[in-house]
């Protein structure tokens, strides 16, 4: 389900000086957001941490952070705005560490892939009168990529940002978030956890490990790599998503597993209908499917460039 | 299993007058070979052959073909060499359709996806004298695109073709296919039929099947296509084959429905695995399939693209 959303907070003007950042975990997803907001002039300041001072200081010449602190309380200090753009397997540790530090301005916000389990990490990790406080988000951007090395300031634009607000989430606490991701040049929407859970398994986690599984199997099917010698544009296209980061996959797959187990269930059902229309020669079922799904294609494709 | 290939006849100097060329099927596959052959100085004529006269007479426009006729028996006669670059299913007429035309020079060759298919239509349509002149041969490239206006010199550039001689084709006339498709800048191998189809199933036709399946699933589980709002590059990459001419791709599965479900049904026991991983959150058995398939593919990528 949808939901309504306030309207995005001032970010600029006489009663909003800019925001002070905290972006915890400074990769592709992170440091784009850095960079995007340094662009639209709205941050007065970034301060970056990870848990690699190496990292962080090449984060700091390439001019995506101006400052940064390996540890997460330190970091946070003074800051308006802190993101969270870790892997969804440090989320709850990182929330647990940083909460002491957050003064009473702070609004707390994360880029994880998946929303009931970072929900369930802020429940546990954060007082409850934090809560009001901390806006759950996913932006529906990012490549086979990672590190700091591959953010760039236009990775949000005319992307969708999703919004998965708690119960207790506060409007204004909202409100600033949605200005944060349309001042990255994003379109904000608001979701129901479950239902961000359900359709992010089924256009994003359920498509990453058909590629990767794909790619594995053909592995092990042929003495030393021999069939890719003959894999052409499409093959490489199709299984573009399997040279993505292993571990920030396993752990989306790891922590939307009802949704994306669901996912993998219904698909594998349909493709058991389909393999028989393929082994009985039934040229009909192929077409009906081929053709609908073509056009289908040729619809969304206008949606995912917006 | 891989086939040594006679080398590559000569196809100019005093002993080679160009070539006459037919192309039956002037459309992404035939159109470019024509474009390339013409580039690379090669061809005298190219005369192309399909049922729709507009269509030839817009390739003709194009510069792709120098004339056209709509009988297959009078497109070929005086050619040196005959192209087939028509769907599957219409392999058989159309080689019962042109051989009455062909001369003693005639050499016959075939750009299908599927080999052991061509050979048994090559062995009904064309009589027992002719097999020592037919190449059944597959170029691994293509793209989601079709039509002549599709059509480009520099398609077969670097790509690898596959050659599936018959046991009866002669030396000289896999000779001249060699050279024709090494003059459009592709590397040529050697296979056995069964080899190919099921390699090709396995990179190509299972790839396709599995893009075309997502994306029609998906279209079913949500109301108004809204579920494909969310998808990201990743999405549009996975399912860019999803995109390619339905007829094409029909005609593929069903010709080598054999192969193709095979590789359907181990693919499906894999994911299977997989699945039940996803289900129980197993961690480490979903690194483990992540990261070699992560490795895998950035040591082929290279010989995608030599």
């Amino acid at each position: 389900m949808n939901l309504e959303l306030p309207p995005a907070a001032a970010l600029t003007g006489d009663d909003a000086p800019p925001l002070r950042l905290a972006i915890i975990g400074v990769g592709l997803i992170g440091g784009s957001l850095a960079l995007a907001l340094r662009e639209a002039g709205v941050v007065a300041r970034i301060i970056g941490c990870s848990r690699n001072a190496e990292h962080l200081q090449r984060a700091c010449e390439l001019g995506v952070i101006d400052g940064w602190q390996t540890d997460p309380a330190a970091a946070v200090r003074g800051a308006d705005l802190v993101v969270l753009s870790v892997p969804l397997g440090a989320m709850e540790a990182c929330l647990r560490a940083l909460a002491p530090g957050l003064g009473p301005q702070a609004v707390i916000t994360d880029a994880g892939s998946a929303k009931a389990t970072v929900e369930a990490a802020a429940r546990s990790a954060l007082p409850a009168a934090l809560l009001p406080r901390f806006v759950p988000g996913h932006p529906i951007a990012g490549n086979e990529r990672s590190g700091v090395e591959a953010a760039f300031a236009s990775l949000y634009r005319r992307r969708r940002v999703i919004l998965t607000p708690l119960a207790e989430t506060a409007p204004a606490a909202l409100a600033r978030v949605r200005a944060v991701w349309e001042a990255a040049g994003a379109a904000v929407v608001g979701m129901d956890v479950a239902h961000h859970d359900a359709v992010l398994a089924a256009t994003s986690h359920l498509p990453h490990v058909l590629a990767y599984g794909l790619v594995d199997t053909l592995s092990r099917w042929s003495e030393r790599d021999e069939i890719f010698q003959y894999a052409a544009g499409g093959f490489r296209d199709f299984t573009r998503i399997a040279s993505s980061d292993p571990v920030m996959w396993r752990d989306i797959c790891v922590h939307n597993r009802a949704a994306l187990a669901d996912a993998l269930d219904r698909y594998q059902a349909d493709l058991q209908v389909l393999t028989e229309a393929v082994r009985a020669g039934d040229d009909e079922a192929l077409h009906a499917c081929f053709a609908h799904a073509q056009a289908v294609r040729k619809r969304f494709i206008g949606m995912l460039e917006p």
